[in-house]
């Protein structure tokens, strides 16, 4: 990975484009009862959507994520965020699906969230941009692909809060969805995974420079507490043993005399993703797309299965053995509750050194699984 | 634990004593060749010192302890942090032992610190102040030993990073100490281990109140970023499932409407924990002894194993089965040294839910477990 030359296999360069899917006059309703309106949505495609209008998957993306999955912006040479994974002969293979992935609600990469400007008064939302649910996520993932003229999609498919959006689309439409991957999520997360997300907020709040959330109309941002946010939540998405792997104990090179400044190169990266973070994300999208995830807990209604029940998805649960932020036994208890749904599940825990992170790596046997997935989930379509 | 009236086994009340044990005219002499005086030492005993002055322990406090491990202050309802195991029938059993708890060097308990007052500027001395290592501490901790007429500790015990001071003591001065209690320590912290440590201190220096270090003398104090640092590094000192089992996903009771505020319990709690800990420490203690558990590496040195090869010490090293913080590997890290040279080692890991605090909670295999190591110490000091 890094910067190289567009690989062969690559889906080439990619514009992002924008729809407008809500309007004032025609909201988005919020499964809180508020309404959302207007709501553009920046998304890619990747592939050709086949006549019959039934190879479609949608890619959710992640916490920090956007809709550049995969090929190269105009002028880039880095590729999207998911490129190992999208393109000809790759396990999303784009001569055969056609591939959408779109920037959440919420979110900062085209798509409306609480940093974009609020019609009414003319200045961004700031805190006065509704809370979401992951439900009022997939709403707009469905607005989406009703907008590219899809019914049903071959599949839906995404890591971490990704994989949280798929799951609540297919137990809520599952005549939506023939097929859901789900990998390194959560369907409810711990109290130490609210925990750290709360110390996150709270870095990015006791930045002077929030301003109540006030930042954007006030030519300030709150680099500091954002940057505190990732750092610390990087911990959490590689495990201890790549850490040590990547870094152990020494020092960074540009250091001298020892102080509080950056003396190990594990600092110096970390420094590093905090600071790059800075110039793509916004502090209000980290707090309201944390907080979604916070709430997420679709199995609690009591009639949580009862759409899905009746209509069953092909399920593929992921997880990686060395996730500490999603591991293993959140993965296990999605797979076995769609099980009491009668669903038919496969479970797979992935061998894999890198943490919550390898979702987003090669991990020969993850991207085997994906593969073998599609093969059978086209299969079934042409037959 | 909790407020509660002493209990009939406790030492009863304390109150905390001071010695100045350097001077400016007779400096410490720090390991990186500086000086430092003076140098005040805050400390309490308990129990009464044998004629034959063979019956001490030194107990040596972890990052944010204190001098009162046990008894009440004047006035006081709550007990010292090590009240647990230290008093009248209790594993360190006062009717038998003679117990000093001395605060760090660099702490801000009493004992000169970085936020203590510069005697040549008559100004705190800020981030002046000279950078110490674990050596460093155990230095003043011998003083201390001296001046109160003592030759040969029975034991110095301690926790974290207490343990890791009783490890370098026992290492360098083996003829100093009979035995030595090593429990949920370090000899070497992870590139994990020092990224939390790097995000706390990034959370108290990007404070604006930090002020360089200069809060003292311009009247400000780094709480936010100080509480902030406290959040981070308590989430590490439990394992997921005590947090799971004290809150899992309970709301905060006072909590109406989702927000950016305290929704879940699990927030309220660690609010809590960042806001009394700005009460009662200090922000540049916290920088300073952080880094020296960082800079920790005692094997690493060629002649590191030569003192106590030829002065063996009777070892006892802990470790808690759901510390996540300094897990059973280190501790076993630090047994397989000491047996290559030679050491009597007796390594336990004990079974606890609670992770690395653990240390400081009555698990009763721990508790246990120093009882009997005690109770051989003693019977070989009346032998």
């Amino acid at each position: 990975m890094g910067a190289s030359a567009p690989a062969a296999s690559s889906v080439g360069q990619v514009e992002r484009q924008t729809a407008r899917l809500f309007t004032d006059t025609d909201p988005l309703r919020l499964a809180n009862g508020e309404t959302l309106g207007p709501v553009d949505v920046a998304f890619e495609t990747y592939g050709t959507l086949s006549e019959a209008r039934d190879n479609a998957v949608f890619i959710c993306h992640a916490l920090t994520g956007d809709a550049h999955a995969a090929g190269f912006a105009p002028g880039a040479t880095r590729p999207g965020w998911w490129d190992n994974l999208i393109g000809p002969g790759k396990p999303l293979d784009t001569d055969r699906v056609f591939v959408i992935c779109a920037n959440l609600l919420g979110g900062c990469q085209g798509t409306t969230g609480p940093s974009s400007i609020n019609p009414a008064t003319g200045k961004p939302y700031g805190l006065s941009f509704p809370l979401l649910t992951v439900a009022d996520l997939v709403e707009v993932h469905r607005a989406l692909v009703r907008h590219l003229g899809i019914t049903t999609l071959l599949a839906a498919l995404g890591g971490s809060l990704g994989g949280m959006q798929v799951l609540q689309w297919g137990l809520t439409y599952p005549d939506e969805l023939a097929n859901a991957v789900v990998i390194a999520a959560s369907s409810r997360l711990t109290a130490q995974n609210i925990a750290f997300s709360a110390v996150a907020r709270r870095a990015i709040m006791d930045d002077p420079d929030f301003a109540g959330g006030d930042y954007a109309t006030e030519g300030l941002n709150p680099d500091a507490g954002l940057a505190i946010a990732r750092m610390m939540a990087h911990i959490t998405y590689l495990s201890e043993d790549a850490l040590t792997e990547k870094f152990g104990r020494q020092p960074h090179q540009a250091s001298s005399a020892p102080g509080f400044g950056i003396d190990f190169a594990v600092e110096s990266y970390l420094d590093h993703q905090g600071q790059v973070f800075t110039e793509r994300f916004d502090a209000l999208s980290y707090l309201y797309l944390s907080r979604v995830m916070d709430y997420f807990d679709p199995f609690a209604a009591a009639d949580a299965l009862d759409a899905v029940t009746a209509d069953p998805v092909t399920w593929l649960v992921m997880s990686f053995d060395t996730d500490w932020r999603f591991g293993t036994e959140h993965s296990r208890r999605i797979a076995r509750r769609l099980e009491l749904a009668a669903q038919p599940v496969t479970f797979r825990e992935i061998a894999s050194p890198w943490g919550h992170d390898s979702f987003l790596l090669v991990v020969p046997d993850y991207h085997a699984t994906i593969t073998a997935f599609f093969n059978r989930a086209l299969a079934e379509v042409q037959r």
